[in-house]
């Protein structure tokens, strides 16, 4: 249990103040943080909230869209946006921002995955700085075109072994990666490099993109067999339950967040 | 323009008789065959009509569901059903059967990685007597939990690998392997076993799992790039385009016909 950590997408309804004081009553020591839900009471009172509380941050969501564009399809500076993330990220005291590479934008697939990978180069040393490590997320292939060109375990290891590993790392989650069949070699081979690790279950049928994710066990992911490759990689760090559900998004946090301690110990812990 | 296949899911408002017809006004020598299609006709009178039409099968769609159940979840009996459409792509002068091998089984994905390779193994030497060619075609990953266990081209090719050439090949489907980040070594690894190269572009913002398709060169799929590596592969055969999309088939299958040759020779040929 002192590894479980609430991402606060899970509990879409609640504010930052609430999401803080939900853990702390439950007992969940750690929470990965939004910047939507930061900006809503200011980093520095966010900062003070998690002192009082004594809740860590297991990462912050997000940087990243080095393509250009954003998934609605609009333009956006992403080194820019980075730059604010790590700093914001440094403020609040988490050891990992979370980067969403972006999609494919308008100079193609492979343009647009060496644009990623000079954004890396560019802020690796910025983030290094700050003691911020930055977590490159593969996103589900399904993402690729308007979230995410880095889309396999592999392929975010090949970016990160460019830069000092306390620089950049490899977030491994479970809804993303789980049919890859690789995935096993490829965890083992993330090694030291693994910055985090999120949990949760893919919806059958698979209805939404971006919304088809489930609590742990409710669904086919191998979670036991996941965690075992990420302990036997030697990860030892926060485990976050993250769930993007339109359903779970409409009950009180605290009964969602039941339930996720629920979820985490019977099928992860 | 000798290459081009009319996938027959594309025109799906055509019965095979019209598809056939149209393919052969059209001066489309290729034509890929959905089972379903064919029963509405018979086997025996649709080989006629293509004998008759001067139009080649390029692929028959589809044997596998090795895993024990359907998208919609209910039992089936993979083996059984294989071997009735192996008979079926014989019958109608198909060289290759295309295998959609089956989501994860309620034994979970594992076991279900395994019923597929012990399947393909039982049926391969059934295949080759017959003179078809077991198409193993890895789907997108977000079909892995309800369509098929095998998601990338380097995945198929371990399995077919353990067979002979003649009896098992690979189908690659831009579709759904367009965002792997090793398709373009893969594809080169395949090499001769390249059975089936099928165009298509996906839909942004990506709303259906399913029917997400568009026709070439109105998504972010670089065909010139992949069809490069499928010729560097050495693959010579038809190219299929294949739609799934719910607005192209409300619409009459010629106009459709008709988009799928313009799309081709811009964007493939």
């Amino acid at each position: 249990m002192d590894r479980l950590s609430l991402n606060q997408i899970t509990t879409k309804a609640w504010s930052l103040p609430e999401a803080v004081a939900g853990c702390a009553g439950a007992g969940v020591g750690w929470i990965g943080l939004w910047r939507d839900k930061v900006a809503e009471v200011g980093a520095d009172r966010a900062a003070r909230l998690l002192g009082e509380y004594d809740v860590r941050v297991s990462s912050l969501c997000r940087g990243g869209f080095f393509t250009g564009i954003e998934p609605d399809g609009s333009e956006v500076d992403g080194l820019a946006r980075t730059r604010e993330a790590i700093d914001e990220a440094a403020l609040l005291g988490a050891d990992v921002l979370v980067l969403v590479v972006g999609g494919v934008g308008a100079d193609g697939l492979a343009a647009s995955r060496q644009r990623v990978a000079d954004a890396v180069g560019e802020l690796a040393p910025y983030a290094g700085e700050r003691g911020v490590r930055l977590g490159l997320e593969p996103l589900h292939p399904m993402q690729c075109a308007e979230r995410s060109v880095l889309s396999t375990v592999d392929q975010a290891l090949l970016i990160a072994r460019e830069h000092p590993r306390e620089q950049v790392g490899v977030i491994v989650d479970e809804f993303h990666v789980w049919w890859d069949p690789r995935i096993e070699e490829s965890i083992a081979a993330a090694a030291d490099r693994i910055a985090g690790f999120h949990v949760c279950d893919q919806l059958v049928p698979l209805t939404d993109t971006l919304l088809g994710r489930a609590l742990p066990g409710d669904g086919p992911i191998p979670h036991r067999r996941l965690r075992s490759c990420v302990d036997a990689a030697g990860y030892t760090g926060p485990i976050e339950v993250e769930v993007f559900n339109a359903e779970l998004w409409r009950r009180p946090g605290s009964e969602v967040l039941a339930d996720v301690v629920a979820a985490y110990r019977e099928h992860v812990a």
